[in-house]
């Protein structure tokens, strides 16, 4: 039997983190990575794969290099089994790898709702990071002339304005009340399910599918009031489930929703495994409380975490909670938003206000290319403390909200913020006078303190 | 005699913010700004005048409506005179304001060197923060077509960048071994060169510049070597100095470079009086040294911090140091810079290691408009504390930079920003797996740690 010090399963990006962060924290150490596909894809590229990037060919990680660059072995195969005590695991070639220590890093697949009738017809299609899928499924949108997306998450919003902008009729469905799930409060959804509309997809919220009709192949999607809407083609985007079922079947302590439970250190329940990314369990930053998030920028500071952490815990850093950090774009407007919204804090009970303020995100607004920018901090009224935040800007709106998430990963409270330095520049920034992030802060500060205290300008 | 709990000398960015700030914070006190212009320019914006804004009428800081919303008065004049004793101001015109809080923030003025024959000639300019000058100006350049700048610090390169955009023969002339000062390190400073020079400007470092030659008008520049450079117009952009003339007549402690000494609460030696913006000393965040820094942003931070601070001091915030943040572009390059640069902190004798790291803004690199990104991280060897940083990349360098200030005034070290949770996304930022500041930081941590301690991926 073939054995290594570290066994990584998956290669996405959590496997290809955790794998050479485990190589570079000690170069003696042996590292062995099992992957059953052929090729990773970039796995938030594939949304574009469908428009802005010609070829799946065009979105695939450089792991492969990557790996045989820093000597950390790939084998081509699945994993069958899990042997907890006796640490190896059993290929389905029946090869079996034996490991002093295990990364599960298995990553997710697509929710198929077993209460819809009709997905299994031929074009009806999840959106898997599975190279040879998507190739085939790009092939049959390319056809189509009307495409029916449900579920209208990150994955659905993305994929709809991408066949959009190729020119098919997209009708995208979403069952709650605003889009992009309850990843944004309401007030900046509906603006970019404004945008989405004006960008020609045609948005159905609030939409009860019932049945997807067909022989075959399918004909249309059916709707709890009858409605029937024709589609040459359908895809599901309602979600991922954590691929945990050969931790399960190992004994490992998985949640009710699928994941593996881990500790801070990435630790699971079996002594020498580690689970990272979308399979592994999250708590979130502010509540303490599971979250479901998937997100490969989350995978990769548990894959770093774990991998430092592998055969001596490390005082370095242990994972200290899952701030929530999305951003998307569609056309030149982006969207983020870091840690809580607004819903989700008045939700857990926290006692907060908000600070807000609209801005442009370049000055004077005589400049070409320049767009609004609107802020929308969550603060914890007791403390100051930035518990989160809501951006709608133009393309720097993806850094903004990672400066977001290091004044959250530094627990900042508001007057911090106003008082902070941040350099601006005409084609790059907003003007230091009405610089956004930090009127937002002196808006909640002034609702926290009262006028006599706090300061704003 | 009108008198005005608080009378704020000057209204640009730091007389804004800090009359602003003053007045929100305690909504009862009378709030007056003094200032001469009719109009105020937004700063950064003035090189920009000259070519992408089309008018100066268009860069006009919206401070009159700002006042009037929030009850601050304003009144069109020259302060002659400071009474510290009395607490008084009289201006010019003889008139006279008593005030309980004195704000000076009289800005910088464009320097004019003693050394250089030839600056009185009719075509030659500084860039002073004065519409009607520049309005001038401006009508002069659209005529003339081969311009000289002499300076290559920000303002220099920016308008010989605009004025060759216009379709100019713009020859710039640097007495350093690089442009932009000493505000990056060679190797980011010679990219803006290369950058520069592809956009159409000559660039002449090491020039040596003797005189400036005509009658009336300038018709060009002699070097040291006896070369002329012929020349329509000539613009000098080699710095500001303090205005600081009133406060030195009224006994105000003033620093050899001309700069009103502060404390962390931007009071100067006299009571009542506080100074903020270009006039106002700046100390080094971390060198504790003075620095003659000048930005629009950085005087917003601490007119802001002087406006909480005015009648009672504040726990809230003290101004604790300056960290210079610096930010550029020429076409869709971006420069920035935040903290030291490591050649500063090299000449101040800090242990430090640089952790480097490129790749590119957006993913997969397919994705149109992805440009390359460049960081550069400046670290204490002893604490891993990352001192500064500068960065080369496309149109979201400015918030990226920003994000760095936030890390360094959070004395993050290199293993907590090397763990750090970020969002990524194809269209806005790099990839997880390859996000270039995480990546310096690893690199830099293996650099003071050792393989065997600090994982990098």
């Amino acid at each position: 039997m073939q054995t290594t010090d570290v066994l990584v399963v998956g290669s996405s990006a959590a496997g290809l983190v955790a794998a050479l962060t485990a190589k570079s924290t000690d170069p003696s150490r042996s590292v062995t990575v099992v992957r059953p596909e052929e090729k990773t894809l970039v796995p938030c590229g594939i949304p574009y794969t469908f428009g802005s990037i010609e070829s799946t060919d065009r979105n695939i990680l450089p792991s492969d290099k990557m790996f045989a660059d820093a000597g950390v072995e790939l084998v081509f195969g699945t994993v069958a089994e899990i042997q907890t005590g006796r640490r190896f695991c059993r290929l389905e070639s029946g090869e079996e790898i034996g490991w002093k220590r295990l990364v599960l890093a298995t990553g997710s697949a697509p929710y198929v709702p077993s209460w819809l009738p009709g997905t299994d017809k031929l074009n009806v299609f999840t959106v898997p990071k599975d190279k040879t899928y998507l190739d085939a499924m790009k092939l049959e949108l390319q056809a189509a002339e009307r495409v029916v997306v449900i579920g209208a998450g990150f994955i659905g919003v993305e994929i709809s304005d991408e066949l959009a902008q190729q020119g098919k009729q997209v009708v995208l469905m979403e069952k709650l009340p605003q889009i992009l799930g309850a990843a944004f409060d309401a007030d900046v959804a509906n603006r970019a399910e404004e945008i989405l509309k004006e960008r020609g997809v045609t948005v159905q919220i609030e939409a009860d599918v019932r049945e997807i009709r067909g022989g075959d192949r399918a004909s249309g999607v059916v709707l709890a009031d009858g409605t029937v809407l024709d589609a040459d083609a359908v895809v599901l985007a309602v979600g991922y489930r954590p691929r945990s079922r050969i931790a399960v079947e190992a004994g490992l302590v998985v949640d009710e929703a699928g994941f593996i439970v881990v500790d801070e250190y990435l630790r699971t329940s079996a002594e020498g495994i580690f689970a990272v990314g979308d399979c592994a369990q999250k708590t979130d930053f502010a509540t303490r409380k599971a979250i479901p998030v998937m997100l490969a920028s989350t995978a990769c500071a548990e894959a770093r975490t774990a991998g430092i952490n592998l055969f001596k815990l490390s005082a370095v850093k242990t994972f200290s909670g899952t701030i929530s950090i999305f951003s998307t774009a569609l056309g030149d407007t982006g969207f983020g938003v870091a840690g809580l919204t607004e819903t989700q804090a008045r939700k857990e009970s926290f006692d907060i206000v908000t600070g807000i303020f609209e801005g442009m995100d370049k000055h004077p607004g005589a400049l070409a290319h320049t767009h609004r920018q609107f802020i929308k901090l969550v603060v914890g009224r007791e403390s100051g403390v930035i518990l989160g935040g809501e951006i709608l800007g133009g393309l720097s709106t993806g850094e903004l909200t990672n400066m977001l998430g290091f004044i959250i990963q530094n627990r900042m409270d508001v007057n911090a913020v106003l008082t902070s330095q941040i350099g601006t520049h005409p084609l790059l920034t907003a003007s230091p006078a009405g610089y956004p992030l930090l009127k937002a802060a002196a808006d909640a500060a002034q609702q926290i303190m009262g006028a006599a205290v706090a300061g704003v300008a």
